[in-house]
C-alpha cells in the first residue's frame, strides 16, 4: 500500500512550506517511502469526514491500510520506526533522537506558536505592539539554549536523524521573523537541513501543489 | 540499576502535582518500575551540570545507566516501551496510542501553556484582562475537540494508555480554572485518570516531597 497524507488544498503560508504536511513529506523522503497526497480545502477539514481522521481538523493525518494517524509528530515517529534513515539503531541513541523530537514540539515549538498567535491571532489588537517584545524573548530564550547545546556540531546528537527533522522544522517558522540572525549557528543548522536532497524534494513538491491550487 | 529522575526541590504549584516530574512518576508507578528523585533548587536548575542532563534547565531528567533522558514525553514514552502497561501490543494500536501523547503535547498543551504564561507572566499587564477571554477561547476550542471525541468512551482509544496519561497529565493544568466544568465528560475523564492507584501514588510521592521541602 501506498500511505496517503493529507494537505492544504492552498496553503495558508503562499507556499512557504511551512504548513506540517511538509515535515511528514521530509520524513517520507529520507527513508525512500513514495506516498499520495490528498488535497483538503478549509471547509473540508471541519467536515465529519476529515474529524474522523483528526478530531482537531488539522492536516497532516496519514493512512496506511487500515491504520490512520495524525500528529507530525506521531507519524514521523511512525515512519521512522518502519524504515531506515530517520532514528539510530542503537537503543539509547534512538531514545535520544525521539527526545529531541519531543524537546522540538514541546520546549521549542510552543513560544513560537505564541508569537505566530501573536503576530497572526492578534496582529491588530492595540497591545501587540507592547506585548510583543515579551513572547519575542520567550522564544530567544529557548533559541539560546539550542544553540548552545548545538554549538559547533552539525547535528543534533551524531547523525541527522527524526530529531534534527523535527528542530528544523520547528527553527524554520522562524525564517521569516529574522530571529535566527542572532544565532548563527542556528541559522546554519537550518540551512545545513534545508540543502538535504530529501527537504528539497518535499519543499518542491508541497510549492507545487500551492502553485496548482491558487 | 534503579532509575533517577530530577524534581523540583520545592515545586512552584505548591504540592498540586502539576510539575512534570509527576506525570514521569505517574507512569513508573503504572509499569511497576521502582525509581529514585534528585532534588533540584531553582539556582541548581541552571548551573551546568544540570544544563548537561537537559539543555533547557528543566525538570524532569531521566537517568538509567549511562542513558540520559529529558522531556517528559520522551522520556515516558521510553519506560512504555521497555515495561508493559502503557502501550498496547498490536503495533496499529501502540501508534494510535502515541498519537494521543503527541496530541496532549503538541496540540492541547502548546494553548493551554499560552493560558498560563497570561496568567503568571503577564498577570500584571495592562492588556491582559481584556485579553485573557480569547486565550482562553483557544483552550476552549481544543477542549471542545477533544471532549467530542472521547464521547461516552472511558479512555480515548480502548485501554488506558500513554497517550491517556499524557492527555489526562496536561487537562489536570486546568483543574483550578473552572474550564473543564463546561465539558463534564473531560472533568470525569480527568477523575478517572486521577482514581487510578499508579496516579495516586505518583501524586503522594510529589506532595510528600513537597512537604519536606517547603
Amino acid at each position: 500500500m501506498t500511505p496517503i497524507i493529507t494537505a492544504f488544498e492552498r496553503s495558508p503560508d503562499g507556499g512557504r512550506g511551512l504548513a506540517r504536511d511538509t515535515r511528514v513529506r521530509w520524513a517520507l523522503e529520507e527513508v525512500g517511502q513514495d506516498y499520495e497526497v490528498r488535497f483538503l480545502s478549509f471547509q473540508a477539514l471541519k467536515e465529519p469526514a476529515h474529524l474522523m481522521l483528526n478530531p482537531f481538523g488539522q492536516i497532516p493525518t496519514y493512512e496506511d491500510g487500515d491504520l490512520t494517524l495524525f500528529e507530525s509528530g506521531a507519524i514521523i515517529l511512525h515512519i521512522a520506526e518502519g524504515k531506515l534513515g530517520l532514528l539510530p539503531d542503537d537503543r539509547q541513541a534512538r531514545a535520544r533522537a525521539i527526545t529531541w523530537m519531543f524537546a522540538a514540539l514541546n520546549s521549542v515549538e510552543p513560544p513560537i506558536l505564541e508569537l505566530a498567535n501573536a503576530k497572526l491571532l492578534e496582529g491588530d489588537k492595540s497591545w501587540t505592539p507592547a506585548r510583543l517584545p515579551q513572547v519575542e524573548n520567550r522564544v530567544k530564550d529557548r533559541l539560546a539554549q539550542v544553540s548552545t547545546y548545538l554549538g559547533e556540531k552539525d547535528w543534533l546528537d551524531g547523525s541527522f536523524s527524526a530529531g534534527d527533522l523535527m528542530m528544523a522544522s520547528v527553527l524554520l517558522r522562524l525564517k521569516s521573523s529574522g530571529l535566527l540572525d542572532g544565532y548563527p549557528n542556528l541559522a546554519a543548522y537550518v540551512a545545513r537541513a534545508e540543502a538535504r536532497p530529501a527537504y528539497q524534494r518535499a519543499f518542491a513538491a508541497q510549492l507545487a501543489a500551492f502553485m496548482q491550487g491558487s
